[in-house]
């Protein structure tokens, strides 16, 4: 991957987990590796947007013409404001919708209770040729799971393992799996959420409960802490990305799709007939 | 619905079918009753395309406010090259890409074959709050398998008043069905496809068939005509689009949209909480 304009790290060095990263010591004000300030920024997004959707594009194309199956997955996982709906508005609102396999997974419904925790995130997994996108994700159930205890630990400690190797088995099929953890700090979760109850056309994003979620802010930095610790492999490496400013949460997953769809490599699907015999029948048509 | 600025008839007015209306005497270079040109289409589109997006936004916080089913589907059947994919991209790519839930109908699969033909269609009607998109429809049962007696006229006759039937239903649980029948000339079709054969990004939508099925023109004007003729209803009429003009029929579609969208009348929805209590318990968080 190259550096593209603004970067002085390529996006996806500079938010790449390491073995060092403190959830408790980051600055979730920061734009790691980006030199250029929000004017810069935002206009970057629409430019490195449309770069994206050529991509994406080709990833559908791909689908289209060869049975060798390519498909790159976005999971969001963050706390509430940080601003993972904007992504799929602002990010995935770049590219041609009928290439994309968007789910949400919010609290299960009964008949996802009685399945395996992996069960409805299986049914969701993006086509062949899709840029499929997670709204929250599997990691739930090692997150909400585990600070309020919804599970007995014996239960949800094994699933580090699991969603490992589940993820394995995701990229052994072809599948590229772009890991994006999103951190707001409190204040700002405060300011975001004081929005939604100040303006009516806000108030359907409000829920009491996020406030209630607050009180748990340590039991979650920890739980992500151990999600980040345990499962960011080779094959599914975790970003963790600063998020009270937007624009700079936006512009990098937007350059973290871009890298994953480069590094695809993909050309457009040769022709399956002859072409100048079809141009003939064209004509003749 | 009112006018908006460059139209002289309503969108929805202007492309609405009649029982005058003939599929061979279509001007597909029209621009029917909108008096300005492309340039100012164009324009309009961006903007109107934000209006869309707007009232689209309501139509999902209603979904996730109340269980009072509302949906909008938006069904779009036309010839190849005739723009359905763009109409996907341009129109539907400026609304929220979790609000949209779209599918795409090809040949069968030998699944799909084994059921009734609206299974395939039932399983992929939108969900509540959202914008469903079919890109061809259960209409591809009373055209492509009409044209080429792919089931005798025994068994495609009576599709029509089940499909009727079918769309009533829709309407009756809350749905608002927007039926678009897209149409290029053969000239234009033409012209389309053999872009497909000059450049090696475009190769992959090519389809040897789609030279094929020029062949069956008049058959297809037939079978276009019967369904406009006895498919067009009160409750989900159809709107006939000239497609030679690629971005008529992208801001038509919009508008089309932005009109069933705003009888659907819907405000943000109410706070379901106590606004001044959830501001002290956030405070104090």
């Amino acid at each position: 991957m190259g550096k593209s304009e603004g970067w002085e790290i390529p996006a996806a060095e500079a938010v790449r987990v390491t073995p060092d990263t403190r959830v408790g010591d980051l600055d979730t004000n920061g734009t790691p590796g980006f030199a250029g300030g929000k004017s810069l920024g935002e206009k970057l997004l629409e430019e490195r947007g449309a770069v994206l959707s050529d991509l994406q594009e080709k990833l559908f194309a791909h689908g289209r013409a060869t049975n060798e199956h390519r498909s790159v997955l976005l999971v969001l996982q963050g706390m509430d404001t940080a601003g993972k709906g904007g992504v799929v508005r602002h990010v995935i609102g770049h590219v041609d919708p009928q290439g994309v396999d968007h789910a949400s997974f919010g609290v299960p419904t009964p008949e996802e209770k009685r399945h395996h925790y992996l069960w409805r995130i299986r049914k969701a997994l993006p086509r062949h040729g899709q840029l499929g996108v997670f709204d929250r994700s599997h990691y739930e159930d090692v997150l909400v799971v585990r600070v309020h205890d919804l599970v007995p630990r014996s239960e949800w400690e094994p699933r580090y393992d699991e969603i490992n190797a589940f993820e394995k088995e995701l990229v052994d099929s072809g599948t590229t799996v772009v890991k994006v953890a999103m951190f707001v700090s409190l204040d700002e979760q405060k300011a975001r959420l004081a929005e939604r109850l100040e303006r009516r056309d806000k108030y359907w994003k409000y829920n009491p409960n996020d406030v209630t979620e607050r009180g748990y802010w340590p039991q979650y930095q920890e739980a992500y802490q151990a999600m980040l610790d345990r499962t960011s492999t080779e094959h599914a490496p975790w970003h963790v990305v600063p998020c009270d400013r937007k624009w700079y949460s936006r512009l990098v997953v937007t350059e973290l799709l871009i890298d994953a769809l480069e590094r695809l490599d993909l050309d457009w699907p040769a022709a399956t007939f002859d072409v100048e015999t079809e141009k003939r029948r064209l004509a003749d048509s």
